[in-house]
């Protein structure tokens, strides 16, 4: 696995932040904040919130500014994984290798934890101390946000995985789902801490978005790729997951080869879209690199 | 049923511009749309907008501002019955008179309906056109709708809700639980639209906190009193419900008597709350008699 520069600080950083506001929360009702807690600090990779830091810190933006944002996306992301979990949608029982949400809790707490978990994304943006240069942006932040993690964005894309489940559907069809299910997120990550610069022009965050769209894709192409070979121990959840659910995969529609090939090609891609920027880069390359390198 | 000055104006107007965003929305998942809209204009009172086109006329804000609010907070409202109606939280089958959302799609297509209602509130705070003197206030806005509707407001109170089924809990829990779970709401209708005057004091903001803290705790006392008072027709649900699933209430607790003498307490103190108010609040007055006489 290639090595990602600052991961585990980043990742201590957003987890630290993420704990403290917790922390700040009134107990109403304790199993409801356990539940969030147990969604939002079992573990992960943190990609959305590495993606964040890596942006901004390549084009010079503040890593406090940076926090804001990074925790709200973590915080989408982690309530779209406990409401994907549950009996009613991907009914899985493992994440990261423990028990999911409303099996460690209950249905009803894993769905009211989802909730607030949501409303914690925009607690974060509304409540942060951006620096004078963000503040002024905090209402466009709110716009990205809402955009990638809605109807629009996320959720649709949530929508069309289940209604493509158990049906062929086209390869152009399986990329706008991943583009919305998980891509607009990651879109979001560095769209978001691209606002954080002041000096950053519109050809420029045209670029950013493009290398985000392109590892976006990358990343679901690998995914989809781990899933049928890696081990489950690797997986922390049962092999071949997606293909027990009936899930259109890229292995199933370019078979084996043509997926590697074009996690390749969009891997390439990416780097040439970084290449416009002129910024030192070289992290979100090897973010581009861990991406399509990762075996688990 | 006492009648309400321009509730059925208030209820054309939100709904209106309800179903206008909707169609604005790129169709991605059409069924996941068509939940949105089904979730969204089945029917209902509009309790919240009404609460804020009424206060905001009191005070003498602009129409157009309040728009932006009433949707926001109708939008809250109705992902939070889309999800309290999930068999894993209050099991209903009907909700004003029609099959449930997750009855009249799935259950994975409901919860994904929610999220994305919530989601929706945001996308209308953070894209309304307020006047230039709201747009200032947007940030102060997003924290209200964060602060009622998430783990420290509605959600929250779910989860209490959720934790008294079959317990007995004191009158002051009882209160605590429906503070949260609609009283927050209801107050946030009312904060909101205080943000959309210039002229107002904290003080006067007060007497509106007390005023709607007053009449969304005598608007809980009612329901409990209706949910076995009113015929299954006037609910549109099973009679004696909450009952039936061992949830405590104001009758319960007080008895039939002692809860119509506690409904009757709240009024009046809610209306020497708007005597201190230097507006004319008869409009405000009339909501609150509304309250207190509904008989579904």
């Amino acid at each position: 696995m290639p090595n990602l520069p600052q991961l585990e600080n980043y990742q201590h950083r957003v987890n630290q932040l993420l704990s403290e506001k917790l922390d700040t929360l009134m107990v109403n009702d304790e199993k409801l904040l356990d539940a969030m807690r147990y969604g939002l600090l079992i573990g992960g990779k943190r990609m959305r919130p590495y993606l964040v830091y890596t942006t901004g810190q390549a084009l010079g933006a503040s890593m406090e500014d940076l926090d804001g944002i990074a925790c709200a996306l973590e915080c989408i992301h982690a309530y779209s994984l406990l409401h994907d979990d549950l009996p009613a949608m991907d009914d899985d029982d493992l994440r990261r290798g423990k028990p999911t949400c409303h099996k460690a809790f209950d249905e009803a707490t894993a769905i009211l934890a989802g909730d607030s978990l949501q409303t914690l994304a925009f607690d974060f943006l509304a409540n942060h101390p951006f620096s004078v240069l963000v503040d002024g942006k905090r209402t466009k932040l709110f716009q990205l946000l809402v955009q990638a993690s809605g109807y629009s964005g996320m959720c649709g894309g949530q929508a069309l995985d289940l209604s493509a489940t158990n049906q062929a559907i086209s390869i152009n069809e399986l990329e706008n789902l991943h583009a919305l299910k998980t891509g607009a997120l990651l879109k979001a990550s560095v769209a978001m801490a691209a606002e954080c610069v002041e000096s950053i022009t519109a050809s420029q965050k045209t670029s950013l978005n493009q290398f985000a769209e392109l590892v976006g894709l990358a990343y679901q192409v690998q995914d989809d790729i781990i899933d049928i070979t890696s081990s489950e121990e690797e997986l922390g959840k049962p092999k071949g997951s997606d293909i027990a659910a009936n899930k259109s995969t890229y292995p199933a529609l370019l078979g084996l080869e043509g997926a590697k090939q074009k996690a390749d090609d969009l891997y390439q891609e990416s780097l040439q879209a970084l290449a416009t920027l002129p910024y030192n880069t070289q992290n979100l390359a090897e973010f581009a690199t861990f991406i399509v390198r990762r075996t688990h």
